[in-house]
């Protein structure tokens, strides 16, 4: 667990703080044999000695070193841990071994928003003060220095805890404006607050997209800076929040270019999630409770919304899957959503990123798959990738012998520089569809109603896809073998740099997948 | 029957010389009777005297005055009229009927392509000659003056018959070129041959399209002038080429943009042959196998293939239902092909001549509809068509209550004037389509793939519709009593040059229909 560089700090203090508090009870309850004359049972001596402090540590040790194995053991359930019930001084005591869960509890969940901390802590208060008037009436007040300082103890935990929960920072590479859109600086930032539904990721690897690149070199415009971006991310999800029922702690996860949507509209209800009213990018977006704006996956983690969390199939390698979380999935779903399939003659336009596993999913869902590229240059990697034929636009009269015989054309060009689309309309069949799912920079491109005309065809974007996509996406890519063609670079500022001026120049093939975050941010 | 100043001289001519040919043939078969003491049987002197000459001159009526009739009784089935047998004489001169109507006939098909024309003379010369040859046989060569030369007028008549066969013309009011546009002259011109398939129809009234005024100003560049456009035709079918099988004479058709396709490709036998890449227009065409431009409604008559003539419902007044035939099937076609009915929203933007027919079928077709305009100027007009609400584009925030609720919007905006192509858009639910129909001059408008993100929209235009819809359209527009607002003007150069100007300023409620033709084409 290293989500920032004040967790060596939190880590440590927490470990202090429980054994402060146990070692400080342990000695009373020493103490107390001697009170009194009251030799307490046996039993409870050895609980309290022995169980009580191996658990407590146990649990610490699990909650900083192993979250995954902690939230498993604590949350299976996604409700707050059962407290076991005995006699009144087993309760006592066993509040304060659920005390000390509640502070890492809180520490790991890391949430004020999060009523687990909350129930956690008045639960194990109202237990405390029970075992404690208990325990006090039995043995005499002499078993603690003081009720009162000690119940004050007690509730001066709140604070700390509290404190705690409201601390987690995510460390990242951000960029911090347009004009050094090439200086990444590793800092750490504020996520939003941790919600119900919420699922914290520690991230092992993230595609780079051509959004990065538009948008930390402001093409896209304004950003919110500074920024962390990357939006095809793969890790582990270290944490779920109360609700979250679709993703279990320790799964290997994705997430995409999307991390909100209302889930209440119209749109949220007819698996078009991504075309909601509210929806939010993964980066730059600002959190409209908070103010906060979404970072990206150059970064140790990523706190997001169960829906768009998606579990990664044992038979992808996590390098492979992380682009389809965005590039993959944006050439995935405007081809279902138009009918790709068995006897359907369906062209990709641009073999970049999307455009090659555009070539990878057309094929795999069936369709005759042309590549539609500038030059020859890409076309044994086109065929390579599966593609049933080759079209490049230099050549003379290239579109000639397909006019109208494409059912749909998937357009990922990311420039319209030299773009000839009444060329490529031409070969669409009648009302055949044109979906351009890359966004170029600049003004656009001008358009006549007469350029529709021959074929009744139409033009669209599409962005990006539903959870259900994604999911049989990845099923479809595990089920098929698909393997996204991976430049695969360890994150550091220097190699940043690099891949974004390489990228600028288009030369990748296919994707670049930055990796070795555990250099970064460690294990 | 005046398509052309010609008609007269023809019709005269024609007259001429079946009087003069029976005439001739009625003094020498008198002579006959007394040739050689041989008397003629009282029912030949009958029926050569009285009935043939009474035949003869009735088909010639109704050839010349009521071809819709006479088509019907020589040609209800589509084949050459049977010809009577009965004894060699009678042979002899029903032959020369038969030869009387084959001029006629010649006249009225005018066309050296109708192998009806070379059917008829061939048969008639070889009955002729039979009964010729039998005749003198019997009654001895007295009968004739000289059966050689008898039967050599028999073969002239061919040349005769060719010459009249292929000198039909129209006539219309045509434009000589951009910078004139306003000047319309009445001239003769050359229809294309006559084929199989075609139906020549005399005009009865045509409507009035922005087409016409964007191809006679110049508008969509170059064309091919002189040009006579026009193509919401409403006439009677005159004339049905020999494999007709949809039209009859004498029906009331329409003819709308759209007057050729192969009929033979893949579009074509899906009913998508308003997408055939052969397609040719009513008007300004060039037909590809003789040079000659299509002409279209400002004239006395259309001929048109019958895939593209469509009967006419009784219960359509011809000036309501002629705009139907472009302006509103180029409504009625993405209607239909875009899912409008019952439970779906739809807008109308403009109320012009397409627009008021678009809110006119898209009530009649179930959906609930809205005309959006720019000002609140027609919203009354909007009501009373059947809208079902109105926006106006001048008004503040005029789409913020309509977001994503829109499942098609049909655009028949004739400018790109001050067009916010993006507020339209975000009216449109996920996936909803923007079809523009209308075809604003001009460079076109600029769009950037990030306009369609939101909803992931499409956008297109389409082209008329076809042979099935238009029929569909046309019963749906009796069976619920649509009614075109039609503003009804007088076909004459003066009409035409004020209602082009008034178009140019939009200044008409909804559809100038040009009318009373036969002032300048006769009855």
């Amino acid at each position: 667990m290293a989500c920032s560089s004040s967790e060596g700090f939190w880590r440590l203090g927490l470990l202090a703080a429980i054994l402060l508090r146990d070692g400080e009870l342990m000695l009373a309850v020493v103490d107390a044999t001697e009170v009194a004359g009251f030799s307490l049972p046996l039993p409870y001596r050895l609980f309290f000695l022995l169980i009580e402090p191996i658990a407590t540590l146990l649990g610490a040790y699990y909650a900083f070193f192993n979250q995954p194995t902690y939230l498993n053991l604590t949350h299976a359930a996604s409700a707050p841990s059962p407290v076991p019930l005995g006699t009144s001084i087993a309760l006592s005591q066993l509040a304060n071994l659920y005390f000390a869960f509640a502070l890492t509890e809180a520490l790991v969940l890391r949430s004020t928003s999060d009523l687990r901390v909350w129930k956690t802590v008045l639960f194990c208060l109202l237990v405390a003060d029970f075992g404690h008037l208990y325990t006090v009436s039995v043995l005499g007040p002499q078993i603690y220095w003081n009720v009162f300082e000690w119940n004050a103890i007690d509730w001066g935990n709140i604070g700390y805890l509290y404190f705690a929960a409201s601390m987690r920072k995510f460390t990242g590479f951000q960029v911090n404006g347009a004009d050094t859109w090439l200086e990444f600086h590793k800092n750490e930032f504020q996520p939003k607050p941790f919600g119900d539904y919420d699922v914290d990721i520690k991230i092992e690897c993230c595609g780079v997209c051509g959004s990065d690149l538009h948008t930390i070199s402001g093409g896209w415009g304004e950003q919110n800076f500074p920024l962390a971006v990357g939006h095809e991310i793969v890790g582990t999800a270290i944490r779920v929040g109360p609700k979250v029922t679709l993703i279990k702690p320790g799964q290997r996860v994705g997430v995409g270019a999307q991390s909100y949507s209302c889930l209440d509209c119209r749109q949220c209800k007819n698996d078009n999630e991504t075309y909601c009213q509210k929806q939010l990018d993964t980066y730059g977006a600002v959190w409209p409770d908070t103010g906060i704006v979404s970072q990206g996956g150059y970064s140790s983690h990523v706190r997001t919304h169960e829906h768009w969390v998606f579990p990664i199939p044992d038979a992808l390698p996590s390098t492979v899957a992380a682009p389809m979380l965005c590039a993959g999935l944006t050439a995935y779903s405007p081809l279902v959503r138009n009918g790709c399939g068995p006897g359907k003659k369906v062209g990709i336009v641009g073999l970049g990123g999307i455009g090659h596993l555009g070539v990878l999913f057309a094929k795999a869902l069936g369709a005759e798959v042309w590549a539609i590229s500038r030059t020859h240059a890409k076309e044994e990697d086109a065929r390579k990738l599966g593609a049933d034929g080759f079209l490049a636009t230099a050549d003379k009269d290239w579109n000639k012998e397909h006019v109208m015989t494409f059912d749909l054309i998937i357009n990922t060009a990311n420039s319209f520089e030299g773009f000839d689309l009444d060329a490529y309309l031409s070969l669409l069949d009648v009302h055949g569809r044109w979906v351009s799912v890359g966004l170029p920079e600049g003004d656009g491109i001008k358009i006549r109603n007469q350029t529709f005309l021959g074929n009744g065809c139409f033009i669209g974007s599409s962005h990006l896809g539903s959870r259900k996509e994604t999911l049989a996406m990845l099923q479809l890519a595990a089920d098929k073998g698909i393997k996204t063609w991976v430049e695969e670079v360890p994150i550091n500022e220097k190699n940043l740099a690099t891949i974004m001026q390489r990228l600028h120049k288009n030369d990748v093939k296919y994707r670049f997948c930055l990796t070795n975050y555990q250099d970064q941010f460690g294990a």
